[in-house]
């Protein structure tokens, strides 16, 4: 980023900061559908406390899911130390956005993994609607339990005029950590069993996550019960933060202003459209989030485009329209976090 | 504005047109709450037709209006040539924002003189909330009509969670003219007689408005039956757009894509916070209009104050937070329009 878009960049941080500083506001029910457009509207993070979970979710025992469950086999994400779609250092010294390898169990095989001591750290976050999706042809792997999740959530659906793009199931232990990075969606995440801590960051301080493009890699096991390796794919280059922990203040800027955001089981959180995101659980967690699209019409697709970046090359390059950096992540990567 | 900022502006003026084009919605009821708090989201104008207009103002004729005021004395904005709170060139050859006389005379007086052929031009729109304001002690001037009006628009207030911070009464002839400039109001403007042509532009163009900052000057008038004279004042100079007709293509950058928006009796235009706004009518025309504050939390603020430059000078003088040119305005010139 050159100095100057770097200086408006600074200003527009610190402007954000003033006016907003670090509160988040936590409600006690779930909103109407016109409180929610007025959260909307403001973009700040929520915490729902006490909203009322469906029902079936009370059944949701490790037995009960795995009998649900059955032979369907599920997708695994598998890492050696937790850290999925992250920046890592691999053997040749160089760093890569690290995807892990994919692997397929039954839910039963999961969650005993997951229970039990291992090298290998087992984290259910396959996403991309993995319950429901807008636009998926095949059967979720969760068929078997489907019936159980609400297919929308009735004031979102209303206040944004759309269903969910969508709706992901979450199965994690104390290991499985998330790198901080912002999605296009307006997020609803709750918590079903266990707690998740968000670190999350506004859109306005995007310029102090440091995000570079690395080579892309993924975890590979060479025979059955070979430990994992990463080896580096023909996969495009992934724009990524490069910063690992968000939550270490010596990782970070002074200008960014990081906001800890604990989600106990039966609590909700809504994260706007944009906003960084670093989540980690300190103990088995079950979630289930809902994604739905944020509004593409008037100024707010600009606006978090401007923040990450997208104007910075416009002064070096004339004539360059600038990229389309959120587009772009979109088309490259479409099923990260 | 240095030219790295400047390219910064262009890009988002860009990126926002390519976006959203120069459409305008047109709804054929008033919306809901929750309807208006999507509006609002979106932040583009959007054309009410057929709002039911409060029965009231069917009795609006300028008989009603003349009896029921009185002899109350009202204020209205005189000037030579329509353009009251506009860059106009002095006998000394320089540029003034030039503020009108405001003359005090009775409703019938300033009816009958509307109506006839006159060398100066009369235009009620002493705004500030004339109606209603949310912080005025003194009662209105058109106490005596105010039970016409309705002090708030439910739909609005719902969605805002606020009253108005203000209503106006407009009443205005042929050759009354508003300059352009925008406001950080989410204004409902709504035609009881005759009609409002609105030339718009989003807030993503304000660069294009050659903002510059005017010495203040109002017209007086020595003798009571002597012309008006512009007197250079000691008023603080004015921040304030340097194109008188934005209308004219010639007049107005490329880059900036002007939206004509009519609004005829019985119509009411949400005009979006920020947005740009010129404002002519071709006949005697009678406007009530409500000015609700924006949102002050999350980025809109920002937002705006980035639009109108505020950033601008960040990297020029180093240590500078940047003028926050919004306030700066409202300070110092509280009741332009
Ligand atoms: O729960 C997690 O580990 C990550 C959640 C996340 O990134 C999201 O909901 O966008
Ligand atoms: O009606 C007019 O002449 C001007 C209206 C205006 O500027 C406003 O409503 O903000």
């Amino acid at each position: 980023m050159n100095q100057t878009s770097q200086d408006v960049m600074k200003w527009i941080s610190e402007e954000y900061y003033d006016l907003n500083g670090s509160h988040f506001d936590t409600i006690d029910a779930l909103p109407s559908a016109l409180e929610f457009s007025q959260l909307i509207r403001t973009a700040r993070p929520v915490l729902i406390k006490d909203c009322p979970a469906p029902k079936a979710f009370a059944r949701w025992t490790d037995e009960y899911l795995a009998k649900s469950c059955g032979d369907s086999p599920i997708s695994v994400a598998v890492t050696p130390n937790g850290r999925a779609d992250a920046i890592t250092q691999n053997e040749d010294g160089r760093l890569y956005f690290a995807e892990p390898l994919v692997e397929q169990m039954t839910m039963k095989g999961f969650l005993a993994k997951l229970a039990s001591v291992d090298s290998e750290v087992l984290y259910l976050q396959s996403q991309d609607g993995n319950l429901f999706s807008s636009n998926r042809n095949i059967p979720s792997e969760f068929h078997k339990i489907l019936s159980d999740v609400p297919e929308h959530l009735p004031f979102c659906t209303e206040a944004l005029d759309n269903m969910p793009d969508a709706v992901n199931l979450w199965i994690g232990s104390s290991k499985s950590v998330t790198s901080i990075h912002s999605d296009p969606y307006e997020n609803i995440y709750s918590v079903i069993r266990g707690s998740k801590t968000f670190t999350v960051f506004p859109p306005t301080e995007g310029w102090c996550m440091e995000e570079r493009v690395y080579p892309h890699a993924t975890y590979l096991r060479v025979g059955d019960d070979s430990e994992l390796i990463l080896v580096p794919s023909e996969e495009p280059p992934v724009r990524w933060s490069s910063i690992t922990d968000p939550t270490d203040p010596k990782a970070i800027s002074s200008s960014a202003h990081p906001i800890t955001i604990t989600v106990q089981a039966g609590q909700s959180l809504y994260l706007p459209a944009g906003w960084w995101h670093y989540v980690r659980q300190t103990e088995m967690t079950i979630a289930v989030n809902y994604w739905y699209d944020m509004e593409s019409r008037g100024s707010s697709w600009v606006w978090l485009n401007l923040l990450r970046g997208g104007a910075s090359n416009v002064s070096l390059l004339p004539g360059n329209e600038g990229d389309d950096i959120m587009d772009d992540e979109d088309d490259s990567e479409e099923d990260e976090p």
